[in-house]
């Protein structure tokens, strides 16, 4: 059977997540209706990562199994026409018939954009999260830069998550960027747990409100204590901007 | 009494234009009731543009009348925690008690905003035009350059607009410009008549499509007659981001 990798992009804030679920809209059912029409099936889609409600892609993964025969260009295409306008397919490849987008999947990126000071205003408001207050900047950065290499991030995971068989994950990437009135967090990790990247984001936020100091990112680690860590920030600043394979 | 000019953005996806209107949602309304509550009693809030249903701005301009005695920065603030998230008061300012924002800005300035080719995606749908064809770019520039200096825009006027008693107008800038996959047209001029901008820009468009010549503007600006021009290019690429005092 033909397998097909692609790659999507979608403003999450009226998408209940990824995962289809009932009475939800949810941006795998609004894909997978779509290919079920070309394809007159169903069908099940896999994505690398399974977005929150309310979290956005800018490339965000996805792998199916199809029996149609249009060329990938067609096939987006036509799935282009049938998709909901905040959520776009932005390129289609056929890929080997063993791909999984989710179990191949070597590594993601994720972006979570602070806007600082002054209301951001009506044409970013949904992509960001507006903190009023004066952040320390460098401070969350040191705290930051304690997440990258392997560790156990059982600390950051949510306590609802559901039991995984572990919770090391290797992060090659944790940075803090000001960019003129934006703070960006860049992560980029073989793996995330449920809401660990807005974990993170609420406890460097209380890093930078002096709420605690920097250096108590790795004593949070090293508990294993979702307790110990900060709130989770809200998902409207978090994208989803690569899958690494 | 005091008078303040305000600075407004808002994204027009929601607004049924500026204007004050019976059983629609207006951004004229919207910023009234606010202030309206600050206030104690009625306000009439006057604006430099009466933007279209579905048009944005960046800083569209206001003035009103009030009896407050807040500083420019508090009024700001509590007009914004009272204000949907589509609209936003970015800048107030104490002036002259003579200030109308209507009758004396001297210029305006709008962008139209293309996207060409490809989907422009989810981020951006609501802020352009999506024309998936071919344009001919220099053909547009050329064309959008005739329309600098005082002339009769009569053309490019509603067919349903009201009585005005001059259709002329003074552009100081017309002007198309590629911006990686954008196309953006500028225009700034001492005034506009109803759906002037989009009337120039379906011409525009059409003349980049090949299928009017360029130099067909002389003859349109000329002939006075809508029925000339090009159809109404869709609201969403539309913002007003200056007024001139």
């Amino acid at each position: 059977m033909r397998v097909v990798k692609m790659t999507l992009a979608y403003e999450g804030t009226a998408f209940a997540g990824w995962q289809r679920q009932p009475d939800a809209r949810t941006v795998q059912d609004a894909l997978e209706q779509s290919l079920a029409i070309i394809e007159e099936r169903p069908v099940a889609i896999v994505a690398a990562g399974r977005t929150d409600a309310g979290v956005h892609a800018r490339a965000q993964v996805a792998s199916v199994a199809v029996r149609n025969r249009l060329p990938p260009r067609v096939l987006m295409r036509a799935l282009n026409v049938r998709l909901p306008h905040d959520l776009r397919v932005t390129g289609i490849e056929d890929v080997a018939p063993d791909f999984d987008a989710r179990r191949h999947a070597r590594g993601k990126v994720y972006h979570y954009t602070m806007a600082l000071g002054d209301d951001p205003g009506p044409f970013v408001r949904r992509l960001v999260w507006h903190i009023p207050h004066a952040l320390d900047v460098p401070a969350m950065a040191a705290a930051a830069s304690l997440l990258v290499g392997e560790h156990d991030f059982a600390a950051f995971r949510a306590a609802d998550a559901e039991v995984v068989r572990s919770t090391v994950r290797r992060a090659f990437v944790s940075r803090v960027d000001r960019e003129d009135e934006m703070l960006v967090y860049r992560i980029e990790a073989t793996a995330f747990l449920k809401h660990m990247v807005r974990n993170i984001v609420g406890t460097l936020v209380e890093v930078g409100s002096g709420v605690r100091p920097a250096n108590d990112l790795a004593a949070v680690l090293e508990s294993r204590d979702r307790g110990r860590a900060g709130p989770t920030a809200p998902p409207h600043g978090l994208c989803l901007v690569a899958v690494r394979y």
